[in-house]
Formats: C-alpha cells, sequence, structure tokens
C-alpha cells in the first residue's frame, strides 16, 4: 500500500489576514507528515505597485506579469510570504523547506505562448514538469516542502504560475509513489448548495453529481475550474480531492471529490 | 583526506550590477561540486526604502532593521535576488537551492542583544548555529545551496544577518567533513599592499605577516574584521581562505590566507 501524502494549498485569502494565515498553520502543523503547502499570492505585490505609483496591466480583465510585477511578486510571493510561512511552521516544529520552482529545479514551467493575450511572464505546467525524486528525497528526509507560486523554464527565467495548477500537478506526479490527498482551503466549508448558506456544504459530489450540478447551475463561476482541476487530478490517480475551510481543517463539514 | 568544499561569498557590489552577477555565475558554475553559495544584500531595499518615501533608521551612522526594513530585506535577498541566482545557476546547469537559514531550518540565528544600541531584527551566529547533516544531505543530492543572509531564531522570527558572517560559519562548520576553502569574492583582485595599485595584490598572508600588516597600517579600515573573521574560520579547521576578484575566479593574483 503506498504511504498516505496531504497536499495542502491555501490562497491569497488566507495569506492576507496574518491571524487567519497563523492559525491556519497551527492546524497544518498538526497534519501527520508527509505533506506538502502550496501557497498562493495575496494582494502585497498589487499594493506595492500601486505604492510605487505603478498601474497593474490588465488585458480583457486579466492581469498581465510584465517585468517590474515579477520582480514584485517574486520578492512577496518566494521572499516575504514564503520565509515567514517557514519561519513560522519551524516555530511550531515542523521542518519547513521553501521553495520555489527553480529551487533544485523542483518544479519547471514553459512561459505562456502568445496567443489573443500576451500574459508576459507566466508559467503553464503539468505533473511532468515535476522532479518528484528530490521531492520523495525531501520527504523522506523529514521535511515539509512549502511552495510559492513562482517557477522557471529553465533558461534563466522565473514565471508567476497559478498555486492551485502547481497543487494539482505536485499532486497528480507524487500520486505514483504516494496515496495523495489534495486540500483546496479557502474561506468556506466547502462546496455550498446554496451560495448564501455557508452550511449548505455538499458533503460529497462525484463525476454523476458534478454533471448534474454543473448542469442545474448550483456548481458555477471560479468554483468551476477548481473543480474541472480537481477531477482531472483524480482521473490521473489523486486518491481524494478535498475543498475545506483554512481555519476548520477538523470540521467534519466538507466537500469530498471522488470518482464514483 | 577529506572531501574538498569550495564556500563562496560575494558581497552587494557585484549583486547591484547584474552584467556582473552574471559572469560571476558564469565562472562560478565551472567551480567543481560540492560548492556553497553566500550572497550578501545590495542596495535594492534601501532604494525599495526611499521610493517610498521612508527613510533607513540609522543610530551611530549603523542602520537598524526595523519591521518594514526586515520586511523589505526579506523581499529582495531571500525572494529576488535569490531566485535570480538561483534560476541562473539552473540555467547553466548548476543544480543550485536557493536557502534562507529558516528552510530546513539549516542556520539558526539569534537576536543581537540589546546594548548601547538596538539594531532590531539583526542576527548573530557562529558555527553552531549551522545545521550540517542537512547541508551534507544537501550536497550528497549534488544540490548546490546558495544562501541569502536571512536567517530565523526558531520562535518564527525573520533575522537579517551579515553575510561574510554566515559564509564564515558555514565554512567553519563544514571543516570537520570536508577540506574546507572559503573564498571571499569583491571588486579588487586580493589585499592590496597600495590601495591605488590593483596590481600590488599580497598573495600570501599567514599570522606573522599579518601582525606586521596591521602594525603597519597596511591593512586597515574594512578590510581588518574581514581578515579577522578570516582568520578565526582558519583556526578553528578551514583549510583555506582566498580573497580574490569575483569576476576574475581564475586569475593568478589573488591573496590567500593560511595559519603559517
Amino acid at each position: 500500500m503506498k504511504p498516505e501524502l496531504n497536499v495542502f494549498k491555501i490562497g491569497g485569502g488566507i495569506i492576507d489576514n496574518e491571524a487567519d494565515l497563523l492559525e491556519f498553520l497551527r492546524q497544518f502543523s498538526a497534519v501527520a507528515s508527509p505533506k506538502i503547502l502550496v501557497h498562493g499570492g495575496g494582494k502585497g505585490a498589487s499594493e506595492m505597485l500601486q505604492r510605487l505609483g505603478l498601474t497593474p496591466r490588465m488585458v480583457h480583465g486579466r492581469r498581465i506579469t510584465d517585468a517590474v510585477t515579477l520582480d514584485l511578486v517574486t520578492m512577496f510571493y518566494a521572499g516575504k510570504t514564503n520565509k515567514q510561512i517557514v519561519a513560522a511552521l519551524q516555530s511550531s516544529g515542523v521542518n519547513a523547506l521553501g521553495l520555489s520552482g527553480a529551487d533544485g529545479n523542483v518544479i519547471r514551467a514553459v512561459k505562456r505562448p502568445v496567443r489573443e493575450i500576451d500574459y508576459g511572464f507566466v508559467g503553464d505546467l503539468s505533473e511532468a514538469n515535476v522532479n518528484t525524486g528530490l521531492l520523495h528525497q525531501f520527504l523522506i528526509w523529514g521535511l515539509t516542502p512549502v511552495f510559492c507560486p513562482i517557477n522557471h523554464d529553465g533558461n534563466g527565467q522565473l514565471l508567476n504560475t497559478n498555486a492551485d495548477t502547481i497543487a494539482a500537478a505536485v499532486a497528480k506526479a507524487m500520486s505514483k509513489q504516494y496515496a495523495v490527498i489534495l486540500h483546496f482551503c479557502f474561506e468556506k466549508r466547502g462546496v455550498l448548495a446554496d451560495v448564501s448558506d455557508n452550511n449548505s456544504v455538499i458533503t460529497k459530489i462525484n463525476l454523476t453529481d458534478y454533471a448534474e450540478l454543473k448542469e442545474s447551475g448550483i456548481i458555477a463561476d471560479g468554483m468551476l475550474p477548481k473543480l474541472e482541476n480537481a477531477f482531472e487530478a483524480l482521473q490521473f490517480g489523486v486518491e481524494k480531492v478535498i475543498i475545506e475551510h483554512a481555519l476548520h481543517l477538523n470540521d467534519d463539514l466538507k466537500t469530498t471529490l471522488c470518482l464514483t
């Protein structure tokens, strides 16, 4: 039987609130090893851009990562946020190791090809780009990898990458050696049947349920790409995907996704 | 016989000039493994402080690392500079792994005690604070550790630390298992007999020479603490200390320090 590996992803909503972040890290510390944390960005880089009198470049409502923005997200995500998380985890006995994809060449990304939009220094990646051998070594050595959403292309270029994509790619890649449980943690208790009712958590969704929930419009908007990602991870061999509240990891109410 | 380990330290003068930095990294890539790089800060954090309309806090001419400054140096040193160096090394075939002291608890520092001056979030450390077991594993796995000058205290606090001190502490600690050569790389070819003549490099300095050079005033000012540090490293077991030009690692002219 494969050993269990828990991969957690937290987003900007948790990172932007220091008390919430510390509470999540306290609960994450109690999760049995081996485990991996992937964190997103938060508002820091955008706020700094504005304080410097610069305007974020947007095309069709989507942020473009130009050279200045890349510098700032690298400073915030790989520097401040990643090191604060690592130091906090160390203080509660978790031997955290902060990583960008460039470190140990642990994730290699490809600059997103220019089609209608030039997204700038944004990286795309798949499970094939994850250096599972080194990650496995880190885990055996008792380390807890903490990924920031900055990767590299192998030619010296850093690339800003979506943290959901990193978490899914790492989970998929590691599922060859581990029974991987992928946790998407955010500010709700799970997928809600009624967006206005935080207790209306749908506790289990399989592929048939998912098709029906999509059809009926209950799952829509931002939740759609998340769930597409999640079901793809399951089809690729990830054991379980859980969507849960970042501040209530022990809550009974949460959404578990499975194929059948 | 112990295997050889080269520990290189580069300072802000090299980091602030992108072409110089890339040239150093190109030459560093050609050095045989195992090897370790320690980099200092550079002007980025101070310039950002000024662009944000903030004034660096100085006491008796010395910079104080307050909370805002700590955030900025963490962003620049652990984020931008460290990841750019790691990505550049990866592109030339060096499997670099960027590290703050918090990562893998690889260096633990102590906040400098407040005496006449409160330096703020500044860390002091010695060779006893270096996690040689994990560093040794990284080297065995073929990784090249790249240290930024940010460490932690084990209680969740990040601390700004002098890069010369980190390089000397790492060199000393690793000298139990390795024949360590510690390289201080800067913008001169070595210790100069005549500061105005870049070719007046003193090629070899032992403890007796050092006493005489100090006595005669040839070694003075900023070079004194560097050499004190270096001779202490030699006395602790480091095999050799070399002071050399960061852009001419293969130059025959350089200063080698040894005990006898």
